[in-house]
């Protein structure tokens, strides 16, 4: 389980897209949300679009691993989901923020590992908002205080990267995949290959 | 500090020269021996090649980050030069066994990194050994009742990588140390980043 957090705008979601285009065995967990969707946004690929009512309901059901209020819309990781693909060997990889991240280390902290994406400069920040176009001012602002907040959280996180450059960027998460993918206690076949080198 | 162990022959030394080749920020840590030199090694690249009352002399003086004895032979890590790279802020590469392993985890824990590289089989170990062309068949018996010995030890390292091809044993030891470089609580100057960030 691979948590990818950032503050919006600092580069999170085009080095996951970049990441999982090339990474076989990885997979993005598709959250639900009782946020509208927005044009470009496609049902079951960027998110489950529910409403309300739906949304407490898998809260009293204790179905989701995390959940969080952002901006007045619920945002929350379905179990199920997650386990059905670890199940099958695969990683996981979690575009959330660090109140997500903090639900989900209680519950499965020796499975995690968490990535922090820092913007180079808050100014940089609030460039790369504008320039995509797609929030009003008052949103931005917004998303520009909850950076910070972001941020000041960054002691939560196994791995910090100051993202300068996208492509030195995704190489960084790379390497962090592959290292963790060498450990010795996630590489759940080891005990035997060795048995059987040593007999 | 990196450790890269392995029983003799499985590739370490191969891994560590071309990972030095490329890697800037890197060097290694030269051990003291008083093992005889070898015709093709150089005294203070290899090791530093001392007596044994030298060697003794180190130790009561409590010179040496680790040391061991290895076929009779005594080696050791001494402790300045290691200061000294790691004070220059150069991260420094180990080659000694699973008992000097041991010896700096205990001293050093926080800082060490430890990587074990494992052969395909023991038949390929075997097959190296000869095919190196260094070693009597006693000794080469002697490494692999060594190597035995070593891999059962593999519990003690932090990731485990089995040398099916040295490309691809050189990238994910590359990775490892790309990764631990993004670690929050290596990174020193990322709490001043972050104050600045958000000031």
């Amino acid at each position: 389980m691979f948590v990818l957090s950032s503050p919006s705008g600092a580069g999170k979601t085009t080095i996951s897209r970049l990441l999982l285009e090339k990474d076989n065995n990885l997979e993005m967990s598709i959250s639900v949300t009782t946020r509208p969707r927005r044009p470009n946004e496609v049902e079951g690929k960027d998110y489950y679009f529910v409403n309300q009512a739906e949304f407490s309901k898998m809260v009293a059901n204790n179905e989701l691993l995390e959940c969080a209020e952002v901006f007045g819309n619920s945002y929350g990781t379905p179990e199920k989901m997650v386990e059905h693909a670890l199940e099958r060997g695969r990683d996981v990889l979690f575009d959330i923020d660090w109140q997500g991240t903090q639900q989900l280390a209680k519950n499965r902290r020796e499975d995690l590992v968490s990535i922090f994406i820092l913007p180079p400069s808050m100014q940089e920040l609030e460039r790369r908002l504008h320039s995509r176009g797609q929030d009003s001012k008052e949103v931005i602002a917004g998303r520009m205080a909850k950076a910070a907040n972001e941020i000041s959280n960054w002691l939560a996180y196994d791995y910090v990267i100051v993202n300068n450059d996208v492509e030195e960027s995704l190489a960084s998460v790379k390497s962090i995949l592959n290292a963790e993918r060498k450990k010795r206690i996630r590489q759940h076949g080891l005990t035997d290959f060795i048995t059987n080198l040593l007999k």
